[in-house]
């Protein structure tokens, strides 16, 4: 379904060319601040405009339409919604015989027997993450003493990011990225031990961002290249502070009060403007077929905010359920 | 919590040196002809034996408590049960004051206020694995036409399984290793949008598998170093079949028709036979701690036939969910 | 939490005096008919107008903000809002001061530590429900066979239902009453042996109507005064069909494909225009309170359609678990 | 499903002529004391004995399977298992072709395809209720100052219980009857504003009890005939005590700390030894059927200790929610 969380929840709705997208948060504590204001900062790194960003420009201006009274959270759910204004719907119309490779225009038609939106990748679109990055500027209020940061270390395979963004344009492709997050400041006793370890929560939260093939804690895979002395981390003090974090943070899917460190793998976008083939469901057969419509060349150049909220989302779910976080905000 | 599943829910208990393990299975289509023999074949793969895996031998015979009826399951909850048989829990009497590096054990004291079994992990240990094994045997009962297939690709870094894990052994320390899964013959279709994509809920699964540290689906990180263009999957027939897979089946979240393959990558086992430091809580400084008991050295020689396991499950609820699997059995 | 179900959910969100009341569903099919004007007959039974009904007039528009593409459901999230356009706000003031008996007013400041926007209830107000009618027009239409009917059978005590309204408007005082609710052409086989029976999710919905205190399935309260031979219903047919149905067509929590009866137990409206007595927190004493605002004489009026819609929606989510409801609409 | 609580999560299994009946509670608290000897006292209440009361005797002797470690719990999942001592299935034989009237037997076999265990009602039997209890007590535990108290009011309508069921012992009929349940001690602030409401939860676990068909709190049905002035219940002091009780002890669907009162209405047992007519499916047509067996006469003298158990469980997992119960057991 479209809703994440135990005890703060979000529910995801909206298209990227219907009327907006937005988010429902239920379970939020009460006395959050909270004004239109507040999300400008998260939602402005999100947005598009970097070199490498697609060109559609949207305001991105936060309606908080339920849940907050006289500038708080009241403890009733806060839906937050970002009405589309720079649509160009028609630059979809030859997806609908021709479905793009790499994107969900053939499994949305299968799956919804014909009926999805398919405009702009409809509800599949990533303008849906920007509920997401509303949802993670309440959570990060919550995680008051927590500190989260996302960067992306590499583009195309290179660490020369800006470089690798160029060329890409230039050959009219795209390219895709590692984002790594760090996460500081977090209680040892997160977590559950057996379905939901640390790893399957954000691991589940964090596969939601569209275009996320692969992610890793700690050393990850190249852990799996290491002995058990490499890898093991030393405890050193009675805070249960490690020596190394190969671990990244969490011992038997349970935070151990170190940093928690994870990676993802970000897939080249797969809107790009060379030709490519696909089955074109009108003629029966395999065609060429050229994207129209405004794309990125790196999409993971946005990838960063988004991190930070999903991870923001789900570390505040499990403080409640740890009972880390209070259901009143002091 | 320790269940997994929206309609095909899999609620795990138990203990590594308890009076056992075992799992109840609530959901499952009534109907599906089941003995303790069904079990036998996969159990068998995961029970230690192999050259590298621990001298501690457990019969591991199913007892089927309930939710089966002449052979066949009811519709009601199946539990499945597995009687500790060897046991020698004074091996573990130390490590109440020095935590294991890599291991649970201090992350679990902290979590639960010392009142956690502490005895060989107690609800950590990969002996809970059993429980999970037969769930997923009842599982591919349900997946009549799909094939799940995983294999370890290699063990401390090298394709040269074998030699990697005497050498571990000859060293006293342990080896990771990599263990990649394949999925024959599902439909299209399964997952959904946004939180619940296939990835986010394999992914879920699959990292409650302790000693997993990543996954990657189709070209995953490395996918990641690619362009747009030699990424995509181009589609080339009616039924969505593509050129390539790098997607590993996977598009937007949702199965395409062609085969899921993801790869996970597993650490080293922590527990090994060299001397470690850590944090000896009683001493109230860092100490050396050498570790008794029967161990893994490459733990990942296990890890197939329960990768197996858990993907049959998830793959299992999303097929009910889909509609694509029936409530009883035919 | 403010969401229900498993496969039809519903998340509602809004307040009484706030920007608006709406309603997210997801897990609703794919390919369903609905405009604005499908709303129109069920939201105009619920709103206010009768005789004995509150004088705020609310126009009710709903606005589709999600999930509908061409005139049909995409099979993402629908969300439906309705803007708030009549509310005098002013009228409340004295209630943070003076909680009204019966009322949430206490009970939700205390819970929200003083931050619950308490203008006319707040989340807590009836108003809420449009958003719950507006989901059950939606699961009438995937429950093509199913009729469902709620009536009012009794107010104040009395089945002369006019005059008892009028009284009670006479006499600045409110009066309760019985609807009771009958559900054709359901299968046989819905609902869950133990803690899902259908008695368990239908009464789990209807209690989250405004001022229900009751509810009692086929004999209920008198069937505890009759003996097994009496309240026993014998089967007549190979249908299941059976001579009285005083199971009101449930036997193990389970549907048997008679009738679904139930009757529910609506209080009287908790605001009165006559003077009570409740602790006045400014005063620190019991003072006495005069409510102002505009109310509803017999709330129990409103409360058949709304009663309707959570049948409908209950049951909607029943008919998909059990897979009598297909995914794609047809 | 079979699974309860947010929280505070109990999987129920077994079978009445299976091998036994059992729980598992998953997510209670560290710490807490429990023996097998813990859970006698209510075992005892419920098990069958009193006259009119079914012979059928079970030890209900309790095996903990897991999650307690040195006589406490250990926060991992706790496993409680009852083996069926004492069973006659041949007992059950005829009824595959003639299902009882105001049994499961019929509908079980309908939504399971006939694989459902029919003897003795299989998995919804009463039976399945000692683990509740058992559930119950470790619930009560964490629940410590708070008072739960269920007594049978009334059996056949009448307020002489024992006359009542000496009476239907001699005619070879049932009676049923009316428990109310009263809850001291519990803080302000518990239930959540719209779908899970107090009464929402507590009905939706209540009509798990096999033979429960009506539920009301506070006034009631009675209430639903009086005014708001009758029905109010003004608020007396800063803690908002009330002059009455009229609304349970419940507002706005959250505890308002006045004491929880509740009534439910308990069917006559099904079984009778009357003669009764039903479908005979092997015939093909309406036939007479006697039931063998052994069987309650009102199984209403056995409820109050249920209800006690699922109110206790209900109320743990309110207020593990609202964080008025810890984690780790203190």
């Amino acid at each position: 379904m479209n809703s994440f969380g135990r005890l703060f929840k979000t529910q995801i709705f909206g298209e990227s060319h219907g009327m907006g997208a937005g988010i429902v948060i239920d379970g939020c504590p009460a006395g959050i601040p909270i004004t239109e204001e507040t999300f400008e900062a998260d939602l402005s790194r999100r947005r598009a405009g970097a070199k490498g960003t697609t060109p559609r420009k949207e305001a991105d201006l936060p309606e908080i339409m339920s849940g907050v009274f006289e500038g708080k959270t009241t403890g009733a759910p806060i839906t937050i919604f970002f009405r589309n204004m720079n649509t160009r719907s028609g630059d979809y119309a030859n997806l609908v015989a021709s479905p793009r490779p790499g994107h969900a225009d053939y499994t949305g038609r299968v799956k919804y027997g014909g009926f999805n939106d398919y405009r702009g990748g409809g509800h599949f679109s990533a303008r849906l993450t920007v509920g997401v990055v509303a949802a993670g500027v309440v959570a990060k209020q919550i995680l008051k003493n927590v500190e989260i940061t996302a960067k992306l270390t590499e583009a195309g395979g290179s660490t020369n990011i800006e470089h690798a963004v160029e060329k890409a344009m230039e050959n009219l492709n795209s390219i895709g990225g590692i984002v790594e997050c760090t996460v500081k400041g977090i209680p040892v006793g997160l977590g559950e031990p057996f379905w939901d370890s640390v790893e399957s929560v954000l691991s589940h939260a964090v596969f939601a961002i569209p275009a996320i093939k692969g992610i890793e804690f700690g050393s990850g895979f190249q852990g799996s290249r290491m002995t058990g002395l490499e890898n093991n981390d030393n405890i050193i003090d009675a805070n249960g502070k490690t020596e190394t974090n190969h671990a990244g943070g969490i011992n038997g899917g349970i935070t151990n009060g170190n940093d928690i460190v994870f990676r993802i793998a970000v897939k080249p976008t797969s809107s790009i403007s060379i030709a490519q083939q696909t089955m074109n469901f009108e003629k029966g057969k395999v065609d060429e077929l050229v994207i129209q419509g405004r794309h990125d060349a790196c999409v993971a150049l946005r990838v960063p905010p988004i991190l930070e909220a999903i991870t923001a989302i789900t570390l505040t779910d499990l403080m409640l359920l740890e009972q880390k976080a209070s259901r009143v905000y002091e």
